[in-house]
């Protein structure tokens, strides 16, 4: 068994707005059976930050969260902009968020957010020796309580349930591996 | 600072079918602005198993994902279907997918897909003692290669960016913590 892409005979935007565009497609499966409606999210570019302190503290963004009406726990993170490069995006949204600037930014690694009915792309950093350089530059919708923990205490809210944004988990995963704890 | 709820003043669902669905609310911020077109999408449950084998071995699939028009390597995973349990899909999704049954079922996690644009819950579940018991169930728009790893085959791929889908890596960071790779 090898597999197939799907060959796509037919494609439109049926729901835009700012904010959410929905795609249909008119598909070919491998087997040749023809499917007119499987519907992708296109979506603008994503990024993520496992951001410690100059003293190995993780950021984390304490923040109400309205698709789930629920209080989280994330990373910094945000959308990148038309025209900006991922890692222009993930200072502004460091600095923006938390007022912390990085002494150095690597790249993690690249995923999906939900391939199956998205084509959103995430590029993931590490950023380390985070200084504060400024203050939050938040908005209304976006009210954000910093929190900084050790590692131990991040470990411990994971196995505590207490960190339940997907993105955030992913992010972790990448982060613990770049700093040997995985 | 205290982090407060939005408070919704109206709501309507602006675009609907058996796969996507999005809700359009109108909200109150905390800071007393109103927002008319905050946009969610409302999603059925989802389930995910970081499934192991009887010999210990991680059960991926390998399938073709059109939102992003890309080969992935995910965990088994599925949608809860009306009036299911969590636990009796993961366990009908692993049979449907891989064929195998899981010796024991425990629940990890609970956490959400997308908390700023959706409502998504995701049960996520240890399965162990993993046995073939029947074929693999696919349809055309589900053809999964299956690819049985070690945890060390497993941290390799998560090293070389081969694992990019992000729930899969959200269920591998609970995953490893479960069986102490953490």
């Amino acid at each position: 068994m090898t597999l197939k892409k799907w060959k796509v005979l037919a494609s439109k935007i049926v729901f835009e707005n700012p904010w959410i565009r929905v795609r249909q497609d008119k598909v070919k499966l491998p087997d040749g059976t023809v499917r007119k409606d499987y519907f992708v999210r296109e979506t603008k570019r994503v990024v993520y930050a496992f951001a410690l302190t100059e003293d190995n503290k993780v950021i984390l963004n304490n923040q109400y969260k309205h698709g789930v009406a629920d209080f989280l726990k994330e990373i910094p993170a945000g959308i990148v902009e038309d025209g900006e490069r991922p890692e222009a995006a993930i200072k502004r949204e460091l600095l923006e968020e938390t007022g912390y600037a990085p002494k150095r930014l690597k790249l993690l690694a690249q995923f999906y957010g939900d391939p199956t009915g998205s084509n959103t792309r995430i590029w993931c950093y590490l950023a380390t020796g985070c200084k504060k350089v400024a203050e939050q530059q938040t908005n209304p919708t976006e009210i954000i309580e910093l929190e900084f923990v050790t590692i131990a205490k991040l470990k411990q809210y994971l196995k505590q349930g207490k960190i339940n944004s997907q993105g955030t988990l992913a992010a972790i995963l990448h982060g613990l591996a770049a700093i040997g704890e995985l």
